[in-house]
């Protein structure tokens, strides 16, 4: 089975989440657009496609399936690239913990773009440096005080009782923070041991350090979801 | 099997895509917070549950199953309060669509919060001005046209193959924006015909009409995420 990831160019954005999973599974995956361009994701929006179109990127093609929802594609993908402890459980947790993720990345992304997505990050700049001020002070040491917490519960090693689609989405998280967020996560650094062992332990998995040093991985920027605006990064 | 149902009292808020879904079926089920107030919900999030904590409510406890996140929560109840078509393609469809629901959601909320839900509206009402002229122009059209293209795919009655849990939370996304913003919703009106065709339908199902007519039914208020404010639903 060869996957096909859809999703925009240039940027790690939700994509990176499926990517960091393909990847860490070794599967067979073309990444569409960053071989076609974006010129090929336009057709699935346009009524081209008779099955249930994506509302937006990311969406997987697998064969007959076609997918969207970053959390929704890496529930199917789990079983499928071993990346999800057997039973029923583990499948809704991994889901459960996978939604907040995403919880957090819309707020992460909320951070540079209070307002409206349509308009540039200079156009919002005032909100923007509120808006991050109740993230770095509530919301993000609130998110990542779970985690950490989800992490002390299990085996001190994993979010679910082994390696997980979900570890892959906690070190992307933590990574991007780091990038966008320099100042806040040294700060909040010592209250959160496991989730920076775990960030470290992923990024050694083999596949995962081959692919992170190969052209594959997009350099984080400023135009994804992890920004770095020294303005919204304040020790306040 | 009795459900418990864990959400704020005192809003619909995410818990009454759940009540709906709870509702329509007839299922037994405790409104946990609303009979024994918010401390029901607290021990939850302070250590006392030794299985995965939610990390917001809503979530739904059944038997030994507690499961948070709304689109999970229905993925669950689906199959078993007969919500879903049959078949893997029709549980994923609805959570694709589930999911993008939910995404909107988000959206809705963030018109009258765009800087922090830890602050009243009325301390940031000239982003919230901005923020929803965004949502008017440019998200909300964009999502629910992508919505109604889905309901003109199918049988012209069903987001699904037949009635599901997706659409009792279209009836409530279409409800709740002729609340909050009568306006723009009623010049959106005629582009969503089939939108508001299948939002009349769900509120003519037995159980549904019976539950909105009872006192279990919460009215909309300006505490939840559908708030009237009248400086977000200008014509333009």
């Amino acid at each position: 089975m060869r996957y096909e990831l859809y999703y925009w160019p240039g940027i790690q954005g939700r994509g990176e989440f499926v990517r960091l999973a393909l990847e860490d599974a070794g599967a067979d995956y073309l990444d569409v657009a960053r071989e076609r361009g974006d010129e090929a994701i336009m057709p699935w929006f346009q009524g081209e496609y008779s099955g249930l179109p994506p509302f937006a990127p990311p969406f997987l093609k697998a064969g007959r399936t076609v997918l969207a929802q970053t959390a929704l594609i890496l529930a199917w993908l789990g079983p499928r690239l071993g990346l999800l402890p057997e039973g029923a459980t583990a499948r809704l947790q991994a889901q459960q913990l996978q939604l907040t993720i995403s919880d957090l990345v819309v707020e992460i992304h909320d951070t540079h773009h209070p307002i409206a997505a349509s308009l540039y990050y200079q156009d919002q700049l005032e909100a923007a440096r509120q808006r991050a001020a109740d993230f770095r002070r509530l919301r993000l040491p609130k998110f990542l005080g779970y985690f950490e917490g989800v992490l002390a519960r299990g085996d001190g090693q994993h979010a679910l009782a082994q390696h997980s689609y979900v570890d892959l989405s906690l070190f992307q998280l933590v990574t991007g923070l780091h990038y966008a967020f320099p100042r806040v996560m040294q700060r909040l650094q010592p209250q959160l041991p496991q989730l920076h062992a775990l960030a470290r332990r992923v990024s050694e998995r083999p596949r995962i350090a081959a692919y992170l040093a190969s052209p594959r991985r997009i350099a984080f920027n400023e135009n994804g979801i992890f920004r770095h605006y020294a303005a919204l990064d304040t020790r306040r």
